[in-house]
């Protein structure tokens, strides 16, 4: 589709929404999700509140969109995992930073909130996994197929249910809170996933 | 502590509490958990709302303590995972009952409620966890001990972490709604997590 908009209102309404993320991110880990308002996002962001919902139907597509954006920008020119042939080191490092990210006081809230509304909401939850989470999966994918191809991946194995090994173990602690997430429980968790429980004779 | 209430006291609290989880539970599965409210698990179990406040401190709580009683009940006399000695079986047989549940329209809505709510909720989450979701988590932990003492997983599996391997995905898949549950993804989660997804040479 052509950009029909002359370039000053094009630039204008990208500052905006910039504005309206970083408001709306910043206002959820401040408050807490059910404190946030449309309102006050728009008070922050120094637009008027008819802008975000000229674009957005609610908080939670607003959040949605920011996670969306901070996910492209955080990509930029690299959306694949780390490929140095060894499996083991590039999935520590990915789960190690995955562990950061989860763990970081500006992350939590907002993603938490995200998280919280998808668990009930299966329209927000449809939208999240097409749009935020099942591209981050597919990451995985690409890897363990490289990893397969090279043979560092048992045949057979189905790459979209592996990666649930890796990245479902992490959800578990992180959303429902159980242990503490730490650098060597992501170490644990790649070592256990490649190399299975069962003995290996 | 001794019982002073005299029986009849005691036989009437009893049933006024399972009028009270059941009504709570069929209550967030018809109208949502928004719209379900202590008033309304009130009219449906027959008492006073004022009997629901005495005894919890809000409807999440009413919730998690109808999963307890639940759980306690089906329970009953059998706190422990099936152990017929052929590990892989008896994971399979477990984690395929997991999805049956998860996937149960009267667990559902409940279930996501309650898992929502501590999502977001630190002190609630602090209870689910340490009442309901450890305790069936250290059904996992006594089996792969025992799988452990029979030489079927190796040594130096910390049992408290390779039980995510198993639950972990199931529930990333339910909470997020990635992709369906079913008994063959059931199978293919117990098989990687035990046999591994490196090659065994």
């Amino acid at each position: 589709m052509a950009e029909t908009r002359p370039p000053d209102a094009s630039r204008r309404s990208e500052r905006s929404r910039r504005a309206i993320y970083d408001a709306a991110l910043a206002l959820v880990g401040e408050a807490g999700y059910t404190r946030t308002t449309i309102e006050g996002i728009a008070a922050r962001a120094g637009v008027g509140k008819q802008t975000i919902y000229r674009w957005w139907p609610s908080k939670a597509a607003v959040l949605l969109d920011a996670f969306l954006d901070r996910a492209e920008q955080a990509a930029q020119g690299e959306p694949d995992l780390p490929d140095t042939g060894d499996l083991e080191a590039d999935l520590k490092l990915v789960l190690r930073a995955t562990v950061d990210e989860l763990n970081s006081p500006v992350y939590d809230a907002p993603a938490r909130a995200l998280a919280a509304e998808s668990v009930s909401d299966p329209a927000l939850a449809a939208q999240f996994v097409e749009r935020l989470l099942e591209p981050s999966l597919q990451m995985y994918v690409r890897r363990l197929d490289a990893a397969r191809a090279a043979g560092h991946v048992r045949a057979g194995i189905d790459p979209r249910i592996a990666l649930e090994l890796l990245v479902g173990p992490l959800a578990h602690r992180w959303l429902l809170r159980t242990l503490p997430l730490t650098h060597e429980y992501a170490d644990k968790v790649v070592e256990y996933a490649l190399y299975g429980l069962a003995p290996r004779d």
